[in-house]
């Protein structure tokens, strides 16, 4: 458990690269289609910062995957990519994932005749848009496809069905916002916020219990779903051990939502209780954190479990434009279940204009090593 | 190769029951959504239809599925619906070969502690509202289920991977328009028709060609997929042996749709051209024709192949508005790609009108053994 409270960061890797996640609670989604403030559109950052730890993934499968033993009984390998959204990321990540698998299995098998196949099984919410998805599948692709709607705190494959998980800026998401937060005449009643950074402790408390049950789930149903020998590889957001969260550059993203939110209030525009029943569910661990529920779980060996600078492909100035509207193409679903669309345009305006005003601020958050990384082995 | 020219017949089932087919050559689907003309409110004749085979398909996975056999490597049982469109009979249909399939383990192994998993793969083109077929999947179900966008004429799904294969009302959806129809000097060029009804044995032909090509495309990638002792049932419209297809009530319907069209091409609503190049990618062929491209194929041995009367479960007069509404349903896609909307509409609101003149004739359509059932074991 995190005793300093690592926010759901939004990384920003500078010049014009920040990552964003989507979201995965219930119902909610990255926006579909393919228009202005789509996911497909505006996902690019979330790559850039995925293609960080492409090596590290290779030399992962390289050294730890044996997939002669994994092939022993099928020539097929059941990959999963859980919280797909629409692509075109998940595509990359599943064609390089593919890419290693086969280069291993030829370092491992030089003589061998057979050809592996693949089966990668999408996976995101039901609510997905799952259309897009599925139109826009590279034509020429060296797997099967398919997609699994459904959370994945819970079960989604049969037992001992997959050989390889990938899971990519999604295990950020909580399955619910906190209930505490939401109580009146609780200490983790979260007033006049929308997240934890800067709150009291109660609150702190409430996200980090909520992101170790989703975990806990999580690693459940993903121990029952994974061969022995299988692998997962997570990217997620992380926050350095002992960082208090509020020196990193995405939580300025979320207190600029607040103050916009009740500037708004103040306005008449939205009542105060809209925003204070209002609270992102989203979560940031540490290594340490992660290691812990990992480790509590019992399940996974842990191969690798990193900080990884998402900002190291790129250099320069934060492009505030891009990066809120990166923001929105993953998480306006979640306002709009809750405000009216006049609303969240009208926030997703003045946030820009007001980040533009705090660009020294945003600039000087910390945003190099807050990108972590977990590659784990099915005991 | 059908020496009478089957029509894709849409089954009249008396009494409001009739029963029409889903769409699937490529870009082709039934219409998504759950409004007005959507299939998910409009396909409950096709359902009725089905029906009247579930105690044969009972029957058949009682008989000659060897579920002991198949479930030896694994507990999981990997089903898929092949042009699922998008519910709610594909739910049905599914829980019932589940169901089935359970019967016939506890029969076989009746000391057996193992719970038999189930992986359902619902399959249909890319251009299918999966989104729609997702959000409404049962949310109590006795499977974990995914979605395959694909054409079944093409291989789904990885080798020897499949244990039960369930078709229904798809198979008569050819992969394209026989190319020769459209060839204004080629003896198939079907003027002033829309289908095979009363055409040129050229006409005929070129829709027995392509049916004949797609099932041996179709027989051949489930060939590879399909294990050794699986099953595959499909349902589809069929037509008598010897019997001319002129004689079923669903040619009524496309001769209609064609005068139709021809009314208004006279009034100058839409060009002759427009009409000559329109043609239906459907065929039904008779049991004979089902046996021979069966035979020929070779992986397969058939166990059931006969006609069963989609009319069975009901009783009474055509309900015109209801099967208008339902071929609208399924067969819309195809329309809205070659004409304008406006067209269609009235086109639907004339061919509506046309049907309550010449009821009687319609009444008088052969409607009874028109549902072709053909269960086959992977050899």
């Amino acid at each position: 458990m995190a005793e300093v409270a690592p926010e759901p960061s939004l990384l920003i890797i500078g010049g014009g690269g920040e990552t964003v996640r989507r979201p995965l609670p219930d119902s909610l989604h990255v926006n579909g289609g393919d228009g202005t403030y789509s996911y497909t559109r505006n996902s690019y950052f979330q790559r850039l910062a995925a293609n960080v730890v492409k090596g590290r993934i290779k030399g992962a499968i390289t050294m730890k995957l044996d997939v002669e033993k994994l092939s022993s009984t099928s020539n097929t390998i059941y990959i999963a990519d859980l919280g797909c959204a629409v692509g075109p990321n998940t595509f990359d990540a599943m064609q390089d994932v593919i890419h290693f698998i086969q280069q291993k299995y030829t370092l491992q098998c030089p003589q061998s005749n057979t050809t592996l196949q693949f089966l990668v099984l999408f996976n995101d919410q039901p609510s997905n848009d799952f259309n897009t998805l599925f139109t826009s599948l590279p034509r020429e692709r060296p797997y099967y496809a398919a997609g699994v709607p459904g959370s994945f705190h819970r079960r989604l494959f049969p037992e001992s069905s997959i050989h390889f998980v990938h899971c990519s800026y999604a295990l950020h998401w909580l399955s619910k916002v906190p209930e505490e937060l939401l109580d009146k005449n609780c200490g983790a009643w979260n007033k006049g916020r929308i997240h934890y950074t800067n709150a009291p402790n109660e609150v702190v408390q409430a996200y980090a219990s909520q992101f170790a049950k989703d975990m806990e789930e999580f690693l459940c149903a993903r121990a029952m779903e994974i061969v022995t020998g299988g692998m997962m590889t997570i990217i997620m957001p992380g926050l350095p051990n002992e960082m208090p969260y509020s020196q990193l550059a995405a939580s300025l993203m979320y207190d600029f939502m607040a103050s916009t939110f009740m500037d708004m209030v103040n306005e008449g525009l939205i009542s105060e209780d809209e925003v204070d029943s209002f609270n992102l569910p989203i979560y940031t661990p540490s290594p340490a954190e992660m290691a812990s529920v990992v480790e509590k779980n019992g399940h996974f060996s842990i191969e690798m479990l990193e900080l990884t600078n998402p900002a190291s492909l790129v250099d320069g100035q934060v492009d505030i434009k891009a990066w809120v509207i990166h923001v929105r193409a993953a998480m306006e679903g979640m306002f709009i279940k809750h405000f009216s669309p006049d609303i969240i345009d009208e926030m997703f305006d003045r946030l820009t204009k007001k980040l533009f005003m705090f660009t020294e601020q945003v600039e000087s958050g910390y945003k190099d090593r807050t990108q972590l990384l977990v590659v784990l082995i099915r005991k």
